[in-house]
Formats: C-alpha cells, structure tokens, sequence
C-alpha cells in the first residue's frame, strides 16, 4: 500500500476529523473505523449534522447569540424581561445562564473579552453594539456576567466606563463568594476575603 | 429557551457527535461550537467526509480489509507474495503491520478474535473463509498475527488444528519477546522467560 490507510475514504474521513481539536490521527482514525462498522445511517446522519450545523446557524443581528432566524428566539420572545441584558462571553456562557433558570432578561454575546496577550482590544468585540442597544431600546439594568478573571475585570471595567453615559442604567455584575458546597479551607484566601467583605444578611437567604 | 441549546441544528450536532466512543455532551458541544467559528468549507468537508467514508467503503471479498472496490488493492495486486497470508484481527492490525514495512503477503482479517466471555465464538469470525482460501489459493505460509493475549492465543491455536489438514503448509506466529528499546528490568518474568527459551543466534541480528 503507497498511502497510509487501504482507502483514500477512510484517509480524508481521519483528515477532517483529526483538524479537531484535542482529536490527533489515533483518536480520529478510532472515531472512522467506530462509524464503518455502525448502520449507515448514523454515519450519514452525523455528517449531514455537522454540515446543517454550519450551513443553517447565522448570528442572532441583536445579541449576536447563535440562531436560525436572523433574531434569536431569546430576542423575539415576548415573554422575557425586555428591560435587563446580561452581557456574556460567548454562546456557551448564554447556555450556562439558561441553564440556571433565574435570569429571564434579553442577552449580548462580546465574542470575547479584552486580552492584550491574544491580541484581542475592545474594537474587535461588541461592545459598541452594546451601547447602541441600550441607547436605543428601554434598558434598565445591564448585568456584566463576564468570568472572575482579569481580563473579565478589565473588560467589566471597560463596559462599565462606556456605560456611565447612561446616569439612569444599572450596571450589575455577578455575585462573587464562595462556591455552593465548597469548605473554607478549599477557598482560595481572596475569594474568602471577598465573601467576608460582601458577606449578605442570613435572613436573605431563606423566605423572600 | 424551552430546549437545551438555542437551535435545533446545533441541538442535533451535539447528540449525534456525542454518539461516537469517547466523546461526551460537553465534548460534542465543544467540537460543534468550534465549527460554528471555522469556515464554512471545512465543516462542509467534514460532514461530506463521514458521509463518504460509510457509503463508499466496503469489504474486500477475499481478506475482509476495508476496500472501496470489491477486491482490496493488496489482494489485487502483482508485486505482493502471493502464497503467504497474514492473519490478523482487524482493520486496524492491517495498518500497524503495513507500517512496519517487513510484510509483503497478503492478508486476511478475522474480525475479532474468539472470546467466550464477550460471546464471540469461532462462527462469528471469518475463519471458515480463511481454510477455504488456504484450500482454493497456493498458500505456502500462514502467520498467525494476533494479539499477544489468552484470547489470540486461544485463537491461534484454534485456526492451526483448523489448518493442520493442510500438511504442506508452514504456520508461524509473531515472535515473542522483549521490545527493542526496554530493559530487563521492566520486562515481566513470562516474556523474560521466553525471550531466554526463544533465544537466536547473535550473529543472526547483523548482515545475514
């Protein structure tokens, strides 16, 4: 045999798969020989998923979320608190978010946050859109829900500047303290400290 | 959002990739999300590829090695030793054996190898085709490559009672013994033991 496997099929199925990432030529080629020896159908069907995938999902025009539609369901909806938008990472964050269910505002994806080291400055996110949005639609509170890290800081930071033009906007962020079931002697000493110093009244945290 | 995720087609992305062995929900919705920000092309190429892969493969009539044609170009070519055939237990093992560049028969691929425990019993392999090819072909050597465990050995010993009706025909398996690069220390007492059995000439491993 000249080439490496018995079949240029099989050759660009491991190509493709093993441009993945965490995915390498082993990994890749286990995935193919898993699928030649599956119905057919379920190898058409993964292959026609991922080609709909990236074929059919656009960016929401709104809150740049994922979609179908050219406004995200989120956005469309009338059932949602149309006042407060949570300003998050990407798309994984309005999952996690969701997945809580306790927020019912409107979202905006950045597409990142601010990172000097990538390369990444506040021009190349949406952020502007952001401010357009809450100049034109009736926002009231926009809650940052960046991560706890620094950059996360500094583009809370920066949003936050470019919101104070906004004197009747209420800029939130998400509460930081310790983790629900963590001990104390697993937390870290600054996040300790911060749940001392922002520590809440106990009779909040039943009833209400 | 009254789903998991914001769209069906990435809804359907995700559980068809977390299909595949190894990967999980949240792995599968890693690689998704990951071709959401690539080109469009390459995840059009991937898809196609999967596609490909299963409708275009099939198996070669004679060695049971993935082929796109009905005969596999090992079994079909000219240049190969014609009367010797390595037996091996799957696809897989035809590939490690090809890469070392030392074997130029051909092939025949059980499928597995027979394993009580998992159900797998000598009928369910392609043994039978393998004395019948022994029979019809002018084989001279049969190289029983299987793994190094009870199962292959089991297996092995199996397919050379099958093939002992032939009287002229040569039936070797792998040799046994310490990988090139280890040291005594860490080879285990059996494989010590038959390297020490097994030993060759010294003057057979220069020139020849």
């Amino acid at each position: 045999m000249e080439q490496e496997f018995a079949s240029t099929l099989l050759e660009n199925a491991v190509r493709e798969l093993s441009r993945l990432p965490g995915i390498g030529r082993k990994t890749a080629l286990r995935l193919a020989l898993h699928l030649l020896r599956k119905d057919e159908a379920e190898a058409v069907a993964l292959g026609q998923s991922l080609i709909d995938l990236r074929t059919g999902i656009t960016y929401c025009r709104s809150c740049h979320n994922i979609s179908e539609t050219e406004i995200c369901p989120v956005c469309a909806s009338t059932g949602r608190d149309r006042a407060t938008i949570c300003v998050v990472e990407n798309v994984r964050d309005v999952m996690s978010v969701e997945r809580t269910g306790q927020y019912h505002g409107l979202y905006h994806v950045l597409g990142g946050i601010i990172s000097p080291m990538d390369g990444i400055g506040p021009e190349m996110l949406e952020i502007d859109s952001l401010i357009e949005r809450v100049g034109k639609e009736e926002i009231r509170e926009v809650i940052l829900a960046l991560g706890a890290t620094m950059e996360g800081d500094t583009t809370n930071f920066y949003i936050y500047r470019k919101l104070s033009e906004f004197p009747d906007l209420r800029v939130t962020q998400l509460a930081r303290g310790m983790s629900v079931g963590n001990d104390l002697e697993y937390t870290d000493e600054i996040t300790l400290g911060r749940s001392l110093l922002q520590r809440t009244l106990f009779s909040d945290s039943f009833g209400k």
